[in-house]
């Protein structure tokens, strides 16, 4: 067994070591200096063990804010994180938006794709908790605009008012939080948490609306009827707030919620108000955000907590940090804005099954896209004044699909 | 030589391997799928040779945006990786300000700290650029407001309303930054981002003031009145920005700059531009931050970009990234707020050199603490109705100071 067998306490805690005079930590800690336990010996620590600077040794039932996932120093870990195959990225700094490793698709679907929630086979990597979220928060932003916009790009006053952070390119849209909720401290996360007092002074925020979370009577068998009312209360709270920002001219853009509040209190709700609420989201157009990064990764019994819920499509955005070993998020494919490229010589894409057809810029655009794509092996067709068909047979397979796609970027890419 | 002699191109750019269907970066970009470049092989990439999937070598003068300090995979810092000791931080997750781990300091001194910015012995870290702006602008906000505040602590109106978000507990305070500023891409930092439309379009933002930066012309020898002029013009322009917003009823709590602007140009300024930019920060009570996360460590031919500017305090917080390896900002020690702690019990701290004393809360508070102090070992007078002062030798040097602050902190924790 690689462990201890019990506590051991040597000095009340924090021992003398924590207490050492200058304190070190004011080094280091630029805005809670209060908040530090003790110092740690992260060397010995073993297992569930967590061994302190003065030799104390305690049962950690807190495991750093819930993020050790299989006890201090697994071998297994250790191991992995001293192969120097697994080093490159710590070393070599890749920026993955644009020169990703070779191995990295195969390594995500071996590991992170391989969990992945109902529904999804994407997922962005980030950091840390705060920037999944923060960067999710964006993804459904960017989703939502897109959708109000149509196929047509941003127009020129929201290509230059974004630059000066005003609308209509900075818009004013929102995301409904929850009391109780927490989802991060950066700045956006920041305006969809409301935990603790410390958390939130004296840092500008965002008028969003925030909806009251469950408190569910206990136990949970004597209060059925009250905690069904509760929940019914709340979910009526989240449509009238939703509503309420559509008519501010602030509309909700994306609901987010932990599948239990953590630093909140411990906070739960039963799977019948999260899919009732996700329900909510999709009737208003909203994205659906589940934050997984305390309780995903195997703690609640399910490796994710969503899975509880037992509904095959419980989100639009899954996103985890901690456990997981690092953070990031799971999108659904209508999540990325790849319909988005080359406004400036396609648009009104439409199709039933593999009908389908574009419209070029006008009918020369159109008349020289075809010519080219066949120049490069692949036939389209025209119709209409300026659009091209698709009207492949019935034996087209996907792998068709990206070969003709690959083949069609590249001339839209060197189109002039 | 750990290196390759010279490129050496197999294919075009990208080349097949980089070309494949399905796109697999499609599984892992959520934002921006069209901004992948090609796969790399990170494996076979030595010094400043970076070679992609399809075995092409090129000579690598943009290294992951700036990131990569000392090239591919050298030698030393794999070595520092591999070595158990530097690895227990991946596997065991501490969270730093609670828990961190014995050494942590004496790490920090022995590297983030020997390279400090003149006038600052502190340093927070962080994960990445973007949560180290972002907690650098909440550093500023905070100390905004304590010196408004003065030695009270909060209000109960402020306490109550930060929780939703609103006003006076989430100030409308702002950051000025500058047109072509790039700071990252959280919701914080990008309202100081303003350097392309893609950073920016979709996505709220703060209603902060954005002056012009200075468009210098060159051969600057030639220009020198003309750059002056507009030099001139643009930190006029900062003042009336900061007046401006403050009549607004947004007060600029902080300043931030990028010694060069990177992503908005690579656009430069003369020293004497940025030590009156320091001064004009100064002048109006606002924090200076200057940005190095991308000029920082040693590329611009000194250890910080700032230090070219020849001052001996160039700034009140400097964050950085990308090649230190790690996230995180320096902050002089006025940003860091521990003169918050116990507002229940004390308030009003005052002295001239070691002629101090503060006030408790009342006079039966204050005996008391007194009393409790003397029985740990300290003794200390009161005066006045009810404070309680302090009348050291000459002889008393910095760590009984730090002896006394222990052990008062022990007594203002345990007190009821």
């Amino acid at each position: 067994e690689f462990e201890y067998d019990a506590p051991s306490m040597k000095t009340p805690v924090p021992g003398p070591k924590s207490k050492l005079s200058p304190p070190p930590h004011s080094l280091f800690i630029s805005q809670n200096v209060g908040a530090v336990n003790f110092f740690c010996n992260y060397e010995e620590s073993r297992g569930n063990y967590l061994v302190d600077a003065d030799g104390n040794r305690m049962l950690d039932l807190y495991t750093q804010i819930s993020s050790v996932p299989i006890g201090y120093n697994h071998p297994a870990l250790m191991k992995a994180i001293t192969n120097p195959n697994n080093l490159t990225a710590f070393v070599n700094r890749p920026a993955l938006g644009i020169l990703p490793p070779e191995n990295f698709p195969e390594k995500l679907i071996e590991s992170l794709l391989s969990v992945a929630p109902a529904g999804m086979t994407r997922v962005q990597t980030m950091a840390c908790g705060s920037c999944s979220n923060e960067n999710a928060f964006k993804a459904m932003f960017i989703w939502y605009k897109i959708k109000e916009r149509g196929a047509s790009g941003p127009s020129a006053e929201e290509m230059s008012s974004c630059m000066i952070n005003q609308g209509p390119g900075c818009p004013d849209l929102s995301i409904l939080s929850f009391m109780g909720g927490f989802h991060g401290r950066t700045m956006g996360c920041l305006a969809t948490t409301h935990s603790k007092v410390i958390h939130k002074l004296d840092i500008p925020s965002f008028d969003w609306p925030i909806a009251p979370f469950p408190k569910l009577q206990y136990p949970l068998e004597q209060f059925v009827r009250e905690n069904a009312q509760e929940e019914a209360r709340c979910l009526e709270e989240v449509e009238d707030l939703i509503v309420k920002w559509r008519q501010k001219g602030k509309p909700v853009a994306g609901i987010i919620v932990e599948p239990i509040q953590a630093e909140g209190g411990d906070n739960h709700a039963s799977h019948d108000f999260f899919i009732k609420l996700r329900n909510i989201a999709r009737k208003h157009g909203c994205a659906f955000h589940v934050d997984e990064v305390q309780t995903g990764g195997g703690t609640t019994g399910k490796f994710w907590a969503h899975e509880h819920w037992g509904t095959g499509d419980p989100a639009d955005i899954v996103s985890f940090s901690k456990k997981m070993l690092t953070g990031g998020y799971y999108f659904k494919d209508e999540l990325q804005p790849d319909k988005a490229q080359y406004p400036h010589l396609l648009s009104r894409a439409r199709g039933l099954g593999t009908f389908c057809a574009i419209d070029a810029r006008d009918d020369v655009t159109r008349d020289n896209l075809i010519l080219k794509t066949r120049d490069k092996g692949v036939l389209l067709g025209g119709c209409g004044e300026m659009s091209i068909r698709f009207r492949p047979s019935l034996v087209f397979k996907e792998y068709h699909a990206h070969q003709f796609l690959n083949i069609f970027n590249d001339v839209l890419a060197e189109y002039k």
